[in-house]
C-alpha cells in the first residue's frame, strides 16, 4: 500500500516509525516524491498541496491530518467518490483542553486588565475575593471528539460547563443544549465561550453580533475552530463596546494571518498561529493505521468525515 | 466581647452579618473608631494601622487578616505575650491555586512567546505537539495549609508536582522534599516554580540566582509569598538570561509597588496587586469565629502563629 504524504508534521522519523509499527509493509511518499507511476492509495493531508492537480484512480481514500476538514471537503480536486477520515488523537484533544482551560483560568484572574493596569503602573487593590471556577460559566460549541473532551474536562476542572451542538449530544458534567434556540441558552451569559464547531454552511459566521450580545459582559472568546466562524468586524465592535474582554484567536480567514490585520496589534487579542492542537507522531500513525486496517477488512473507515460513494 | 476591625476589606455588612450569625453578642468596631475606653479584646488586622500605638491591655489576641503573618510577627507594638492567630479560608486558598494554575496553563501554551511573536506580527507555526500537563514540572514551595492545597490542586488537575517545606509533610499526589538539600531536587528542572513559603529569616531571599540556575530553561515564576523571598537581581539577570521565561508576582518588599519600579515595565513580568487570594466575608467570619470559640472554651486557638505566654 502506498501513502503520500503531504503535510510537514508528518514528516518525520517518529511518525513513519509509528505507522510501520502497526503497519510494516506501506510504502511512505513525502510530497512532493511520488511514485514513478504516480499511483498511490492513501493521501494523508491536511490541505492538499498547490501542485497536486490531479489524484490517481487508484486512491482509496484521504486522511485528513487535522481535526476540522472543511478545507479538504470543499476541494474540487478530491472526487466525490473517495471516503475522507480524519485524525483522531487523544493527546491533541488534551492539547486544546489546555488551551480551553488557560482562557478560563485567564478570565477567573482577569488577566487582560491585569496587564492594561500595569500597563500605566497602576496598583489597583482588590475589592473583594475572585470567583472560583464552579461560578464561572463556560460556554462550549462544538461537541464532536474534541469538543466534548474539551467540554467534560474543563467540567471536571471544576469550572460550570454548557455544550451546545447542532444535534443533541451527552457530556458527562456538561449541561447541553440543541439546535437554534439551544444556542442562545447555551451561551446565555457565558463567562468564557469556546468555538470548536466544525466549518458549514449552517456554522459559518456564528460567532456574531446577535451571539456576543448574549455573553456576559468581559466575556473573553476562543476560536478554535475556523476563522471562518468569526465575524470579524462583530468581534471588534463587542471587544470596544465591553461585551467581549478579550480574545484568543487560534484560526483565521487567512493564514498566516496577514501582517497588517488589525488582530495582530488589538491589546485585547491573542493570536496563536493554529498551534491549539497539534498532532503528535504516535497519535497520528495509530489513527492512520486504525483506518488502513478499517480499509483493509472492507470495514468503514473511523472518523469518518465524508463515506464517499462504493 | 469587644473586637476592632482594622482592615478595610472586613468593613463590610456580609462579613459583620456573617460573623454576627456565629457570635452574636461580639461589639464591632471599625478602626479608627475605638470604644471610649480605648479597650478592646481582639484586633483583626493584616497590617497595624500607623495610628495605633498602643494596645490595651485588655487585648486577648491579634487575628491575623492574611495568610501570612510576618508584618504582625515583626511589629513591637504587639506585645509577646499577645497570641497571634491567622485566617484560614479555603476560599481563599482556591483562589490561589487558581492563579497557580493559571500560571502553570500559561507555561504549556507558552504564553510569553506568544505574546512576543505577536507584537512582531511573527505568524511561527508550531514544529510538534505541545507538552501535556503531566509532562509540566510544578515545583511548590510551602506546603502550609495553603501550599499544600495548591500543590495538591495542581497535582488533581494533572501536572507533575514536587513541593518542598521546612520540615517534612505529605501531600497527596505531590512528591515532597524537606531541609536545604531537599530544595535543591525539589526545585531541580522544574518548568514552574510557585513560591508559597512564610517570610522568615531561613526564607528571605530564598528565590535566588541560585534556585534560579537549577530551574528548567524557561521555567516560568510565581511569587505569592511575600516580597522578601525575592531577590529582585536574581530575578531580572534570570530573565535576562532566559533561565527564567516569565514571573508573576503578587507581592513586593515595598506596596504599593513605587511607579517608577522596573517590574511594572518588564514585557516578561506580570504585576498584581497582591490579589493572589482574598479573604470571602463568610471564610474570614467563621475563622475569626472558630478562634472566639476557642478563646471562650480556654482551648488553644486555631491556626496560631505565635502562641504567646499565658
Amino acid at each position: 500500500m502506498r501513502i503520500l504524504l503531504a503535510d510537514d508534521l508528518a514528516f518525520t522519523d517518529a511518525f513513519e516509525a509509528a505507522l510501520r509499527a502497526r503497519e510494516p509493509d506501506v510504502e511512505l511518499y513525502r510530497w512532493p516524491s511520488l511514485p514513478d507511476d504516480g499511483h498511490f492509495d492513501v493521501l494523508l493531508a491536511w490541505c492538499l498541496p498547490d501542485g497536486l492537480r490531479r489524484l490517481p484512480d487508484s486512491l482509496a481514500f484521504v486522511f485528513c491530518f487535522g481535526a476540522g476538514a472543511d478545507q479538504l471537503l470543499s476541494d474540487p480536486r478530491i472526487p466525490s467518490h473517495v471516503p475522507i477520515a480524519r485524525l483522531v488523537d487523544e493527546n491533541q484533544a488534551a492539547q486544546i483542553a489546555d488551551y480551553a482551560a488557560h482562557v478560563g483560568f485567564a478570565r477567573l484572574l482577569d488577566q487582560v486588565t491585569v496587564k492594561e493596569d500595569q500597563a500605566r503602573a497602576l496598583w489597583s487593590e482588590a475589592d473583594g475575593p475572585r470567583r472560583t471556577r464552579d461560578q464561572l460559566r463556560v460556554a462550549v460549541l462544538g461537541l464532536g471528539h474534541i469538543g466534548a473532551r474539551v467540554a467534560s474536562e474543563l467540567a471536571r476542572l471544576g469550572f460550570s460547563v454548557q455544550g451546545w451542538s447542532r444535534s443533541h449530544k451527552s457530556v458527562p458534567g456538561v449541561e447541553t443544549f440543541a439546535g437554534e434556540d439551544g444556542l442562545v441558552t447555551a451561551v446565555e451569559a457565558a463567562d468564557v465561550l469556546i468555538n470548536l464547531l466544525p466549518l458549514t454552511a449552517e456554522t459559518e459566521d456564528i460567532l456574531s453580533q446577535k451571539l456576543f450580545a448574549r455573553l456576559s459582559s468581559g466575556a473573553y472568546v476562543a476560536n478554535l475552530g475556523r476563522g471562518g466562524h468569526l465575524d470579524e468586524a462583530a468581534l471588534l465592535g463587542a471587544l470596544e463596546s465591553g461585551r467581549v474582554g478579550a480574545a484568543w484567536l487560534d484560526a483565521f480567514r487567512q493564514e498566516p494571518l496577514a501582517p497588517d490585520h488589525r488582530f495582530w496589534s488589538h491589546p485585547r487579542i491573542t493570536i496563536t498561529p493554529h498551534l491549539a492542537g497539534i498532532p503528535t507522531a504516535s497519535g497520528a500513525a495509530n489513527s492512520l493505521a486504525d483506518c488502513i486496517d478499517a480499509f483493509r477488512r472492507g470495514f468503514p473507515l473511523p472518523n469518518l468525515v465524508r463515506p464517499g460513494r462504493i
